[in-house]
């Protein structure tokens, strides 16, 4: 008897244990909802020139920055609690990690928010709006997928971002020297192109946020560190 | 009999379980040092216009890499074979995200160096040197004191330095706006005072990092997450 008491027991642990691991995760991807919303909206009030919907994002950003402190607190609580081992813990220490990156997504998304009201204060900038729409678009792509590959553990679609933030980054430099050319054809530019220049960082910085998010969810399925590695050991890290 | 077996197997544990932690600790406090190091010589090849010390520095980028990864990798092996609870849990998972924060010090040291080999080749910027000296040494002096908070586990050292953020952010705001009149004054300087730009934004960055240890540094002591709250909240949690 007590032999199966302690299987019961044991079962009633690991069943908690899942669901607090379950709720972890569906945590983590309300609050990557919360930041894909944040982006969208800071892109959208500098493209429509909306001050109100730029107030918004900055101050929906402590909802952001709470989301990470609780989220922190329940990971390291579970670990305190539950000793994951193995691909748990890979999972626990993962969450830690990426949440920090989604917050910094969410500053990202202030900056652009904080640039588009400077924007519409100066007048808009007479270039590099189609750039941003065209950044903008990839990298909430990419963050998207990245969330998606946490959600269903799919590595594969992990190393697809891996190699799209290659593209982001040419896509940044090419956009950064052609507004640079334009700065320089006229100094009434550079003010107004400055900003432009703040938010395609921002944009670029997110493709990064993204591409950590990717490395971490490869890492958890696959047990195996690809940060600084190069495509050819990721994908066979993948792919093996 | 047995019982006393028990607590010499159990001081043996803990004894090597604490050395662990010790090695842990100084393995981050020398790829603290690295960094630095490496921040030191990216403005040292900027300012005296060495493209050979630039090349080493944006080299060496792979050891701060390797040690992130190996530090790493060592502070989840510590919680999986040895559980740590409370101050012990605190400690690594705090290693785990700082390790994090001084790769990115070394990034932005990779991106200085970068700036620096462009600046020699296009001739050096007219302005915005003496700022990157006044903000290099500002930003270095807080990087050190923070390794220094953690090295001590010292919570009031740690709350200085997030005062010390505030100040760096308004000495970068100040430099940025300089630039920017500067630009305009003469389209010839755009193209260096923007590698100057980078330059500066590379180092507040730097400032942040060193402001994210020392919350770090006071989370380990003090058991509270001070990030993203004011600093009144912080100087009670460090007082209290």
């Amino acid at each position: 008897m007590p032999r199966k008491q302690d299987d019961v027991y044991g079962d009633h642990i690991s069943h908690r244990f899942n669901d607090e691991l379950t709720e972890l995760k569906s945590r983590f991807l309300e609050m990557g909802g919360m930041v894909e919303t944040q982006i969208e909206r800071a892109i959208q009030s500098l493209v429509d020139g909306d001050s109100q919907v730029a107030d918004e994002v900055r101050a929906n950003d402590r909802t952001v920055d709470r989301m990470e402190m609780d989220l922190d607190e329940e990971a390291i609580l579970i670990i305190a609690r539950r000793q994951p081992a193995a691909r748990d813990l890979r999972l626990v220490i993962s969450v830690i990690k990426m949440v920090a990156d989604l917050e910094r997504v969410g500053d990202e998304a202030k900056k652009i928010a904080k640039m588009a009201i400077k924007l519409i204060e100066e007048g808009q900038a007479p270039r590099g709006y189609v750039e941003i729409r065209h950044i903008a678009s990839h990298v909430q792509g990419m963050l998207h997928d990245a969330l998606d590959a946490f959600a269903r553990l799919d590595s594969e679609q992990a190393l697809r971002i891996m190699k799209a933030d290659k593209q982001v980054d040419e896509e940044y430099q090419a956009a950064a020297r052609a507004l640079l050319t334009f700065m320089m054809e006229d100094t009434r530019n550079i003010s107004r192109c400055m900003s432009v220049m703040w938010v395609l960082r921002a944009l670029e910085r997110v493709g990064d946020h993204a591409c950590n998010i990717a490395e971490n969810v490869i890492f958890m399925v696959k047990g195996e560190d690809v940060r600084h590695t190069s495509m050819e050991e990721a994908e066979r890290v993948v792919g093996g």
